[in-house]
C-alpha cells in the first residue's frame, strides 16, 4: 500500500536551518510560573530549592548537549548558548528549540523530588522557548550582560518589595512605596529598615547562575612512590559570578572563541 | 541601574508569527525512542502501556489547549492540529512549538508511574517537534491520512517482523524475508504461519489513535418525576478509527470547518 | 585553481521557497513617484498617458509570464497574482520578486517614448515590490477588492482635491476643506461646484485596471464555401470593471480555480 | 466608504527585516543573458561595451544608494555590499532587493544607447537578484574572493573556448578539448596556439570590476596667491584589482570596518 498519494503534504515543511557562523541562544522561560510558584509555595523573593533545581537541570543540559558552551539562569529562566560552529541537527531551529525545551522539562519533573522531597507536583510545569542568532561573540557577551543586569534590577526590587510586604505593607502599598526609587535608595532602604546589606545576600540571588565547562585538575591515582597522578579534564561547573565586566571573559576566552 | 546599554540584543529576535488562515500542525516525535523503548523493555511490535501513556498525554493536551481541534498518534509520535483561526500567542511559531512539546513532555514524565507502576524511568524522555502550516482543511485531511497510512504500513511490517524474530529468525533474516513483500503477502504470512488475522488485531495498533472533541449527552440529574435531565457537552474523546476515508469527516464536519 | 576554499559562503543563502498551494501576489509600487510625477509633469489627479504606460507594461507582463493569472493596477501600483500551483523558479520568493520587478521596470523605460513621445526621462524610474502568500482564492478576491476600494477612495479624494486646487485654493486649504467629508459629500461637492458627475468619469480612473486572459473567438480563415473558420484562444485583455462584487468572478471562475 | 472589511489581507504580509549587525549582499544576475548577449551580438568571450555598461550602472548605484559600500561585478552579474549597520528601509529584505534590482535595470536600459549607439534593444533586459546576510566582515572578504576566483576560472576557460571556436573548432569540440585541463594547461594553450599571454589580457576581463568610495584630493580653487586650495572628498571609483589577497583590504580598512 503506497503512501505516495498523501506524501505531498511533506512539502509544506519549511527549511528552518539557522545561518552558519552565528552563535545560537535558546532561552527558556517558565510558563505561568507566577502561579506555579504560588501553588507550590516557593519562598519569596527567592526560593533556594527552586533555583537549585533549575541549576541542576542546566548542569545536566551541558552534560547532555556538548554543543552548549555556556548557560545563564535567573529565576525561572535559562539561556543556553550553542557555539557558532554547531552542526547539531544541521542547525534546524525547530529541532534545537524543541529538544532543548523538552529535555529541560523532562529533567525538571524527574529531579523535582530531589529538591522538594516533601512537595508533590500539583500540575505539569512547562517552559516556553525561543531561538536567537547572534553574529559575533562580543554580542553574546552583551546578551548575557543584559540578562545579568536584569537579574540585578529585578532581585533588588523584589528583595525590597517582599521585605516591605513581610513587614506589614500590602502588595499595592509596597509597589507604591518603591515607585521611582533608584538603585541606591533601595540599598539604603534594605539597610536602614531591614538591616540587610544587599551585597551580602547570596551571590546566586544577586548574580544569577552561570554553567560552563572549566578545566579542572583531578587526582587520578597515586603512583608507587605515593605521588598523586593528576590529569586535566573539562568539567561542567556552576558559578554565581559577574559576567558583565571583562574579567570572566578574559579568563575564559575559549568559551566564546570564533573560528 | 539602566539596562538600556545592552537591550539592543532584543532586536535580534525574529518575528515568527505564522500566516493567518492556515491550519497549524505541531508534530512531536520521541527522541531516540528506539533506545528508550529498549531500555524500558517495551513490548514489540506494540506496547499497550506505552501507547496508552501517549494517548493519555494527548487527551490532557486537548483538555489544556482549547485551540487544538484534533490529534493523531502512532507509536512515539503525535500530531496536534490547531484551528486555522487560532490566536494562541499571536500564532508565534516558537511559542506554539515549545509550549506544546514542553507540556507534553511534562505530562509524559508525570503520568509514567500510572502506566508503568513497576518500572522506573531510567533516563529523561524527550521529544522533538516541528510546526507546519496547511492552507486548507482538505489538506489537513490528507496530512492525517498520510500519518494513518504510514501507521498501517509500519504496523503490518513490524507485526510480521517481530513474529518472525520471536519464532527463531534473526533480525537480519526477518528483514531479508520481508524484502519486496506486498501488503497481501504479509497478511497471508501472518495468517498461514502464525494464525493471526491481521484485521482482528487491536484497532489501536492498526489505526493509531484519534483524539478530538465530541458532543456527548450526559444525565445531569433527575427531576422530581424521576426523569433524567440531560445536557450536551463537548468532551475530549479517544478513538481508533479510520480517518483516511470520507466517513469520519462527513460525520464530524465541525472539526475542520473554515470561517 | 579550485574555488572550494571560499565556496562555504554559499551556505549563507537561505531557502526562500514559498509554501505550496498558496496564491502568490507580487505588488509593485513606484518609488518616490510623487516626485517622479512632478518632475515629468503628470496631469493631476490622473494622467492618462502614465496610466496607459503602466497598463501596457502589465499586459506585457502577462504575455511574458504565463503563471500570472490576473493583475490589478491603480496609480503607480500594480498587483500580479500567480496561480497557487505555480512552480516558477520552484516558488523561490526572491526569484519571483526580483524578476517581476526587474522586467516591469525594463518595460516601463523601454515603452516610455511610446506614451510620452515629447518627454525625456529625467531620472531612472524604479519600483519596489513585495511578495505575499494567500491560502485561498476567496482571500485573493478580498485582496483585490481591498485594492479596488482603495482606488475608489483615493480617486474620489484626489478628484476633489485637485479641482479645489485648480479653482484657486492652496493645497493646504483644499486638504482642510476635505477633512472629515464622507463619500456622498465629495460626490455632491464635485457635482455642485464643478459640474462633475463622478460616475461619468473614465472607468480607468474610478475602477483601476484589470489584466487577465479571456477566451476570445477569432476568425482564422475562410473555407472554400466562404464560411469563417473560427477558433477560441486565450488572449490577454485589459478592462476597467468592478471586481469587488461577485459578478466578474462568477463569470470568470477559471481565474481563481483551485486544484 | 470604509475599506476595513478587506484590510485584514494586510496581515498576510510577513515581516522580512534582516537581522542586525549583519553585512548584506545583494547579488543580481542577468536573466537569460546567454540569449540576450547572442541577440545583441556581444563579443565573445568578453564584450567591452557590455561590461562598461554594467560598470557604469554599478557606479550610479553607489552614487544613488549611500549604504552600498562596495560592489563587485563580472560578466552579467554584480554584487552590492551594504554596510552591517544600514537602516535602509529598516533592513526589509524585499525592499532592499526590489529597489536594487529595479534601479539597476532602469539604469541599464537608460544607459544602453550610450554604450551601444548603433544597436537597438531587441527585448527588455531583466535581472534576478537575491539578498544574503553575512555576520562578519571577514566573511564578506571571502564572499568577494569567491566571486573573483570564479571570474578568473570562467574567464580563462572562456578565453580558451572562444579562441578554439574562432580558429575552426565546433563548440562541442572545444568543450571536449578543454575537459580536464588545469589552469597552467590553459595558459600554455593560449600562449602556444594563439600567442596570447593570459596575464596581459585586460584586467577588467581577468579581475572583474570593483566599485567603492575612495578619498580623493581635489583642487577646489586657487587662492589670491595662486596656490591651489584642495579638499579631500569621497568619490566613487572603479578599479580592476586583486581583492583575493590582503593588500587591498589592508589599504582600505574603512570599507569593511565593524562598529
Amino acid at each position: 500500500m503506497a503512501n505516495s498519494k498523501y506524501e505531498y503534504v511533506k512539502k509544506f515543511e519549511a527549511d528552518d536551518r539557522l545561518p552558519p557562523c552565528n552563535w545560537i541562544v535558546v532561552r527558556i522561560d517558565g510558563c505561568h510560573f507566577h502561579r506555579f510558584s504560588a501553588d507550590h509555595e516557593f519562598e519569596k523573593p527567592n526560593d533556594k530549592n527552586a533555583l537549585n533545581l533549575m541549576n541542576s537541570c542546566a548542569v545536566s543540559m551541558l552534560e547532555h548537549f556538548p554543543d552548549i558552551v555556556f548557560a545563564y539562569g535567573v529565576s525561572d529562566e535559562y539561556s543556553f548558548v550553542l557555539k557558532e560552529t554547531t552542526q547539531f541537527y544541521q542547525r534546524r531551529a525547530s529541532k534545537i528549540l524543541s529538544l532543548s525545551v523538552s529535555y529541560f522539562t523532562s529533567l525538571y519533573v524527574m529531579k523535582w523530588k530531589e529538591f522538594f522531597p516533601n512537595k508533590e507536583l500539583k500540575a505539569p510545569p512547562s517552559f516556553d522557548g525561543r531561538v536567537i542568532c547572534y553574529p559575533r561573540g562580543k554580542i553574546i557577551q552583551d546578551y548575557l550582560a543584559w540578562r545579568q543586569v536584569d537579574c540585578h534590577i529585578n532581585n533588588q526590587y523584589n528583595t525590597c518589595f517582599w521585605n516591605l510586604v513581610n513587614s506589614g505593607k500590602t502588595e499595592r502599598e509596597a509597589q507604591e512605596f518603591l515607585k521611582g526609587t533608584q538603585s541606591k535608595d533601595k540599598n539604603e532602604l534594605l539597610f536602614q529598615q531591614f538591616g540587610i546589606n544587599y551585597n551580602e545576600l547570596p551571590a546566586m540571588f544577586r548574580k544569577g547562575s552561570c554553567v560552563y565547562r572549566d578545566k579542572v585538575e583531578e587526582t587520578v591515582k597515586q603512583d608507587k612512590g605515593g605521588n598523586s597522578i593528576k590529569r586535566t579534564r573539562n568539567k561542567v561547573v556552576l558559578a554565581h559570578i559577574d559576567i558583565v565586566g571583562p574579567k570572566f571573559w578574559s579568563e575564559h576566552q575559549y568559551i566564546l572563541e570564533e573560528e
